[in-house]
């Protein structure tokens, strides 16, 4: 087989002493960390679009990449090619999953069954790739977004004749994550959502997207997927907005159609921070609602309003967002997914080993940290000793339903004395997270 | 009784030929527009707290207002005097309604039962004005954060006891609301959210608040408060974040809990475009998910990124939020708010008239556009036309559940066609709009 | 000739009463106001690049657009096959002007020679055009931004090599401009700023774009080119930050590389909001460092924090914009240029119609009101009002230097008085605009 | 001398692994860091107004800090206790230096005069304070935004009394920062912007504001004063639009006032996020520009549109800060001053220790990895080779302004090659920078 990344040899884990830019110093896949491997806690992906079909392509400017499979040969020889070099990134990089949407891997084709032929096609390439190299899906998605038929929505369409499309396309992408063994399934609704609202009606277009949610849910039950359906919310572009805005819409939607227990959410970092929240924020609410269930690992940049999708690179962000996940127990089927790509200026294959290498050492790093955080148990002390009133008997009732607006309002005036407030002691435990993330 | 407002007349219809500052051009209240009068429709509020509260203080400077209800008395000899002035503006506006926080009309007292009593005692002062004036209650509500007691929230403090104090404010609240025949009664949730995840709990503080929020739900029934009880989203300040994020946030909140009939939302334009959406975004997502309350009608700068307060100024924006109001069947026993302020520099007491007659008047000419909008009837139809082909039958069924994903996706294939995108015609529409917003 | 808009007749003024969405109801072109035509205050541009080479592509998603000048001949075949459908628009729309980047009206060739030898064959044919039709050329510019090449940037490029292609362009442009009849040569450095501090000098690369500059402007005088030089100020996007970050920014550029009488700024409504401005602030502040130049009249949405370059559509803020523009005594040379484009859901033809007509028509009927408000003169009257104490002989001599600090400390320490604060009466003042807006 | 803060003893550097979290873990101020004394390089301050002034105050609440100096005296007293605990708080952390406004330290009174003596008198506790205790004064500077006579501005009123009043202030506060040994004196113009251009007259404010400052500039000439005249800049907030805005714009008006050798910049981290830039970028900027004075090290939140005056606490942006001082040589007679505040929430005197030990040992820490980071020397060796084309005769010639357009165009036309783009690497050295940091 053809190599694209000659240059590059095989990543390894180096330890911290290296220097050695394109190795690990901390991802030790091995490594048991609170009674897991690194690599079993982590479940990094990588995302095939950014890597293999971006172009360096922005609003203001073109192509700024050159790589072997994006000119020389027929779509289908291309996408060949681009699946070769795709998975010898995988496999040198280490990551134990990759991610994909089918127009991705396969071409669109010039009428719906070549489009679907196409990707039949290459699922099987896909298939091979899997078994020869070990690297597993972590999870399949179909792009509804991308072609202009879907400009004003998949699901959301004004035409249901769009609507259809969408089927065919969820429909062979679920069934093909399933064939190759994917463990989750994702619905992004980049277009699910309105430019205006003159042209819009709001109530009618979230029928339809949790009409097509439940078939999809239903379709996943009767061809025995057992992998988990993930939402991944997202507040705005490219539409002006998007049903799907953040992890408190997300669980609003779902509970509304019914669809709670079957569907959780795929938080991205940069979607987390564009909805005007934190990461971590996103992350708390997720699995204080029950709905958390996979990651994307890439930030935006605080001065900017779009998506950058940068890999992430800041450690006490990133350890917070980790220590989080631990609280929730872990991600389950879900993993951390590099829906990352390299600065349009970043011209060299090398570049994407930069990229993904840099981000795994520091997510491992992160983990080792947060491990440090559980161990040392003074933060979710602090948190424990705060809510310790609510133990209570008394306080117990009140939550339990058995005390009346009225029963307490009484007790609390015939007691006729004020509160106590305590102090939140914010920068003490900022402190104790940073003490705590040192070393 | 003394004035107050000395050399301010009462504030009349005079038509649009009038270039009297303080005249009504366009607010004619028994004007009949789509068949009711225009009062009516607009059910306009004064806040208390603005205009008769605010002293003028930000968070970089004091005072800069004189009003003879600053000193000069004791708190409750002030608070009479507080009481007068502003059923005076509210008598000289014309408005058929007001709006108040407990803390408002009554100071904290020494101790819970001091701080009730004194609040009792106005709330027959108000009863008095009221019965006197006319004017009457469009919604009270509870001040649960202004006090260091809510420092770290009312119902979802970490401290049992601060959830029964606010039992004992939102008790009194809503029982006098009742008394002087509110309309509705509010929730506004400033404090209830976090500075920090380092020190929260996201589950237990929701399930408080839940709690909370279902024991308001009994008390009101258990009184007989005929009102609705309405959630007033925001997504940041005071905290950090609050809960009430946005209407499908809170939207989602209330199906956790069970209350997605007994509570609706008020929409502040100020706290929809903080939230990342436009104001008219708010009032058709509510209106789609069926919580469509009542309005807070004071909007913020689109430069800065906090709470300002300002009077509506801007004629085709109000015209586009009376619109979707229209649309969606007006606000029933809502009304329009002005939770508005005069810039801190607007010293004279000429200035609280200003703000309140332009923007009543701005929204008097609105409603008649919108009236035209309904009237003309072409961007409804267009609308219409847009998803007029889930009107077939084939469409119905997809949309009724009778159809499963592999068959819709077989039939597409089956027919192997692509769709035929359509334009969105915004430009049009755009236009179309302010075409009907002119003359 | 072969027309592209068949369907669409010369948009033409027929009154406010006139229903047709293509006719103009305001834009009555030789209708004096302050005593000059209509078509000599607004000098409406209509751009090359949005209309005629945008496909309708977005981060997201591909061409939505198929227009004939798209394909079917080879590059210069087509780049007249558009020259013809652009000046078949222009002279339908019946605006006096146009603007154009080099590579929007001729294809990049496979050496800078062969690119130069593009353009200036495609300059033959649209002289050819301007003659014929009588559409003038407000301005050209050179794209510097969309080729590979000037990813790091044009001028400020880490290689000198960059720098000297871009020499070749602007030479071109410049000399093409003024071969054309151009009023005026702009240039918006998209990539002339950074991805990111870590691989580079901010000082150096300030040098180079002074220099590059002051090159341009040499050329100017050389070739006895009497039209302004412009620069176009825009915060980010493409780049993070770019150099030229607004117009306070621009001015201290221009100050620092002896700029500041050769060179002007082009300002756009939607860079202004942007860089955290409302576009009156960017025009008041152009007037009062001297450089108001030229207008970019297309808005952003308030909540996206990209360049979605809108037809202007709220009629308010259009005429509070154009009455900073006749406060500051016009623009000179510079005009209204609509750097817009059709939503890329807008598929039709005659969608490029309505948003041009639209928005026309709006700042037709904006700039009656903008004369309304000045011949009213209130509004002016009550800034010099509020000002009239610094014309006092004393204050004077404040301002002209005459009084140092410690005199005039001891001055008002003799007076010891406090003084006394005036209100600011913005409400009255923003209820005056809009009744002056009225009717 | 009564302590207010007994429980807590001096804090004292204990190393690394101190678990104490009122020492220091890495602020050993003796150590040497590239030739010079960590506290040398750090020059930090505390500043007197949000740890001794600020009551907790927010704007939907009202204070919950309890402190001695709050009430129990009259002013003058309380301003006495209140500058005792100040310097038992700068004594016991360590700090070189503080930092206040004349109305931190003493109490308006109710006459310019009175205010004058009130200030005058303080100045002389606090000139025993520091003789005593060995803690200097970083900077001083006037409280010309709290007071409702500046509710319109100080040096920018469009009432001159107003700018005499402003004189006093300035003029006795430059005098007694020259007396107390002040190092810089700084001015920040929260009120020197407007709320509405309705009111406004740009270009008349931005000239008071011109020749305020140089008024102030001669002054400090007059009477010896040695350190730097700073202007701290901020966008927006109290106002909405600020003249100072950022440091680019705080260039251009020095350059108009011909002030820019005599007047440098405050940078602080939360007002550069709020302006659309990262800290990082203002001090590159002002390098550039050459009027980097001095820092402000607190951070915002990236979520709120606000200044929250948080400590720092993270660690890899710190020490990016501070790394861009070092390449910009540091900060002369500037230092890192703390204008932040603890939470609302935090109550305890300790928390004002967590506060700034947290901060001060955080900027400890980011000093230490700045140091390493230029020892290594490979960031710098990076962008030295990335413009190392710059340096050729030909690039120099160029630069130099030897060359014309012309020339250059022709040159590069006659070699007819295009550039070959090279990588940004932009991946590669974040992971260096990454690297670097640990360990």
């Amino acid at each position: 087989m053809t190599s694209y990344f000659q240059a590059i040899d095989p990543v390894r884990f180096r330890g911290p002493g290296s220097d050695d830019p394109l190795s690990y110093r901390h991802y030790d896949k091995d490594r048991v960390v609170l009674g897991k491997r690194m690599e079993d806690h982590l479940r990094f992906a990588v995302c095939y679009w950014h890597s293999f079909c971006w172009t360096g392509l922005d609003p203001f400017g073109g192509q700024t990449f050159e790589r072997p499979w994006f000119q020389g040969g027929s779509p289908m020889e291309l996408a060949a090619v681009k699946a070769d070099a795709a998975f010898e990134l995988f496999s040198k990089l280490g990551v134990p999953y990759y991610t994909f949407h089918d127009r991705d891997v396969a071409p669109e084709g010039t009428t719906p069954r070549e489009s679907r032929d196409n990707f039949l096609r290459m699922v099987d390439v896909l298939a091979a790739h899997q078994q020869r190299s070990g690297v597993k899906l972590l999870w399949g998605t179909a792009n509804l977004f991308s072609h202009r038929r879907y400009m004003a929505g998949a699901a959301t369409n004004p035409d249901p004749a769009v609507f259809a499309q969408a089927a065919i396309q969820v429909r062979d992408a679920l069934e093909a994550t399933k064939r190759l063994g994917g463990e989750n399934y994702v619905l992004w609704g980049g277009r699910e959502g309105y430019e205006t609202l003159l042209n819009t009606r709001v109530g009618q277009e979230l029928d339809q997207m949790g009409r097509f949610l439940s078939m999809v849910v239903e379709h996943k039950h009767k061809i025995g997927f057992e992998g988990a359906i993930l939402i991944e919310p997202k507040p705005r572009e490219p539409s002006k907005h998007q049903y799907d805005f953040d992890v408190a819409t997300v669980y609003g939607f779902l509970v509304r159609y019914g669809l709670e227990k079957e569907v959780k959410v795929n938080i991205e970092a940069n979607h987390a921070t564009l909805s005007g929240h934190s990461f971590e924020h996103e992350i708390a609410m997720a699995s204080a609602l029950g709905i958390l269930g996979s990651i994307d690992m890439n930030r935006g940049d605080p001065q900017l309003g779009w998506d950058t999708d940068q890999f992430p690179n800041n450690l006490p962000e990133t350890a917070l967002a980790l220590y989080h996940i631990l609280q929730a127990g872990g991600l389950g089927s879900g993993g951390l997914n590099f829906d990352a790509k390299v600065r349009r200026q970043s011209l060299d294959a090398e570049d994407l080993f930069h990229g993904h290498v840099g981000a795994m050492d520091l997510c491992a790093r992160a983990l080792l940290l947060a491990e440090k955080l559980v161990q040392d148990g003074r933060l979710a002390q602090a948190v424990d000793a705060r809510y310790a009133g609510w133990h209570s008997a008394e306080a117990q009732e009140v939550l339990n339903g058995r005390v009346t607006l009225a029963e307490l309002a009484d007790r609390a005036l015939t007691a006729n004395a004020d509160t106590a407030p305590v102090s939140g002691r914010q920068e003490a435990l900022e402190n104790l997270f940073n003490r705590l993330c040192e070393g």
